[in-house]
């Protein structure tokens, strides 16, 4: 597998995974790049020329067997295993993502949740509980944690995510306001949402 | 302006103006492309690409005028002036929109939340009231609402949102995993939250 993928590319995987998925449900078992070029509203030459980077599941005259293709982009991205996550935060948003069963079904399994709130501590969200902020350390190193979900408040968010960090967690899913920029062992994923919004702005502006 | 804008260069335009809106707080006045290349990671030559799109605001040997630049990507997105919204579905996640105050800043104004559950009507968050789902018809003709943001059970979303989009809505912010197709004169701007995740488990795969 070529490592220079290109940042394009990537940022198309988890739509082709999300869209062989749904045509997995409906038991169909292969795919011209005509087709998928279709749904996934990219050319087919592209769809070719993407999936050849990852060295080219289709056959002439065939198409991509779905399942096949599923599983090989699973993997690349690394959802064909377990994630154990922690959502860091319990706050409306904190419950949001603890409540989003879609996660869990793509192998995101949310163990726990934290908050300094006293009166959310010991209370559960879709029966997964909260605990208090001084017991992460301890949780992460004995439950194979490797994926810290951010939803404190932004003030909060460098100090904890460099905690986290330090204590070996993997990856950061961050959807306070703080652009974080921790060492290079712990990955992080900056959720924009107000970046999504104005894209909205801008295609109203566009359509008016 | 141009009116074939790459998709690419649309999906930046959100994060030159969040960098320019931080340099403007600094009261920071010019920067250079190879500047600005530097805290947003796109080399100095595509940045240059970028703004000529739209005109060019750039002069030789002096850079860019933040604010200048800043007031025309406003323009650009639309949010040069007030989107009034409200929000459909007042559970954890369409309270955690309400409670974005980020999002106000720029001029996205929620002024409503509507559900169908009797004990979370004539409550608020943060000021903002919360109405049942049959009054949503008489707020959007008579306060002048042009986005919607779904944050109802995803089985409801296709539903409420041809009905939104039938009554004069000129956008949709879908937070649910149902993807929305309606008519061409109303926008929809899908957040795929497990997108985002995929991307950053594909990032964990590749620092492992």
């Amino acid at each position: 597998m070529d490592n220079n993928i290109s940042k394009q590319v990537i940022s198309r995987l988890p739509r082709y995974l999300r869209y062989l998925g749904s045509l997995k449900d409906k038991n169909i078992e292969r795919i011209s790049s005509r087709e998928l070029s279709g749904i996934m509203n990219v050319t087919a030459s592209q769809i070719r020329q993407d999936l050849n980077q990852f060295g080219g599941f289709g056959q002439q005259g065939y198409g991509y067997n779905v399942e096949k293709l599923y599983d090989e982009i699973s993997k690349i991205i690394g959802v064909d295993h377990i994630h154990n996550c922690i959502i860091i935060g319990a706050g409306n948003l904190g419950k949001a993502v603890a409540g989003y069963t879609e996660f869990e079904r793509r192998g995101f399994i949310v163990q726990a949740l934290f908050d300094n709130n006293e009166n959310k501590i010991g209370n559960a969200v879709r029966g997964i509980k909260i605990y208090g902020m001084d017991s992460i350390s301890d949780f992460i190193a004995q439950n194979d944690i490797d994926i810290a979900i951010l939803t404190v408040p932004s003030a909060a968010a460098k100090d904890i995510a460099e905690k986290v960090a330090s204590e070996g967690i993997s990856a950061i899913w961050n959807f306070t306001n703080t652009d974080l920029d921790i060492d290079a062992e712990c990955v992080v994923e900056n959720v924009h949402l107000l970046d999504s919004l104005m894209t909205l702005s801008y295609n109203i502006e566009k359509n008016g």
